[in-house]
């Protein structure tokens, strides 16, 4: 049993598609790019495109499916969306269905596939540069807030942007706002640093998903655009049929991290 | 009457409406960005967003207007792409049919505008960072040319990237590349220096659109991706119906050159 940190994407890829891994990937394949996972029909394909181009901060978009083909062609050549992924949520109308270990019986041929950055990539920038990342100090989900700041809308699709918190010192906080801004498609410069009610964030103890970390002296809650921001927002417009990666369970891909470099 | 060098975008699109203005708008409203305007029916739409999203190098999108709605809330908010271009060209599955002054009598609800970055903003950085640019020193267009670079397909759009060329000191060349990329948003560093052939390009001094420029002793052909690329593979794909700005005669938004630095 390979050790899967240190395999490549294609190999995590293999081993979800067999059933061997059914758990969530972070830590794995590490400098391989992972990937939120959103599949909508055609007919409001065209709104959720132009959504995340109108909204590139949290929706970054890595690559797009042609219509009913659900191989990533620029991500992963060869890859299969409906089964490379350890768990899959399925949506009707808002509402979760299921969580199957593939879309194998939800695929249609009018399905388009949006493959979005993750904060994955600039955290392991983060931590090979000596800056801590809290939530996985503490084996925890990043804390994650609903927030004051409208996204764009476009067609059906509207809604809050979502952002993540990690908590840092004033110098760590600039030092990650310059390695981060150097991943455009992984979110990109904190969008705010210090005060979370100028976020609309009530509470800072308790997030809207994930878990609360502890913010110690001297240390200030930095925020970044969040990638649950376009399935929130999916989720909200109701659609007739959404799928998605189970949140944590992302899709690994044959990018590597420094490929986003500047891009 | 304004030296329209010196007035915001807004005047020259205001000039634009009120029939004022009809000629070409380089050099206009100097600081502002133009750019490209490609206007699709909704049943294309999707296909061309997806076309520029994965060749965002020949076709970086400043704006997507609401399908029906003529307004660029982003780059140009209170504007309409219906009148605020000097001249229009209207095209029937990829023939040249008018070339009309305003868009009114060809709208419809179901029509869907891009804004597309143009190379006059690089160019605006060129000039200021003391490096030449030829075919403005020698007042003729800048030369085009078809390459052998595939672009990415996207449903019915199809077709090889189209790129511009100023010839450049190898000196000249290394200053314009470091001071492109800092603008992906118009067009990014040049994607070849040096040999045309590499591109597929049979003779430099004849380009497929625009005009030869000198390239002079010490000096190699810098190639750029074009804003044409868009619009050449638009007309291939022979929709229905395909509006554009005339070569030359661009959108003006309210967007800064510098909005657009590191974006």
């Amino acid at each position: 049993m390979p050790d899967l940190r240190r395999v490549t994407g294609a190999e995590v890829r293999r081993q979800a598609r067999s059933g061997e891994l059914t758990g969530p990937t972070p830590g794995l394949a590490l400098g391989y790019v992972q990937a939120n996972l959103v599949v909508v029909p055609r007919d409001i394909a065209f709104d959720f495109l132009l959504f995340c181009q109108r909204n590139t901060q949290p929706c970054p978009l890595l690559d797009v499916t042609d219509p009913g083909c659900p191989e990533p062609r620029y991500a992963a050549p060869g890859a299969d969306i409906c089964s490379d992924v350890p768990r899959y949520c399925a949506y009707r109308y808002g509402e979760l269905i299921e969580e199957p270990s593939d879309l194998f019986g939800w695929w249609r041929d009018d399905l388009v596939g949006f493959l979005l950055g993750c904060s994955f990539t600039f955290e392991n920038a983060l931590l090979k540069a000596g800056i801590p990342v809290r939530h996985i100090e503490q084996d925890r989900n990043v804390p994650m807030y609903r927030t004051n700041i409208a996204c764009r809308p476009a067609g059906v699709f509207k809604g809050p942007m979502v952002v993540s918190m990690r908590p840092l010192t004033s110098a760590q906080a600039e030092a990650a706002a310059r390695i981060c801004q150097r991943f455009p498609l992984a979110h990109g410069a904190p969008v705010h640093v210090g005060n979370p009610s100028a976020l609309g964030i009530a509470d800072i103890n308790r997030p809207d998903f994930g878990d609360p970390v502890e913010i110690r002296a001297g240390e200030e809650p930095v925020f970044w655009a969040c990638g649950v921001t376009p399935q929130a927002v999916a989720m909200q417009a109701r659609p007739s049929l959404l799928l998605t990666h189970k949140p944590g369970h992302m899709f690994v891909t044959d990018l590597r991290d420094s490929d986003l470099e500047g891009r």
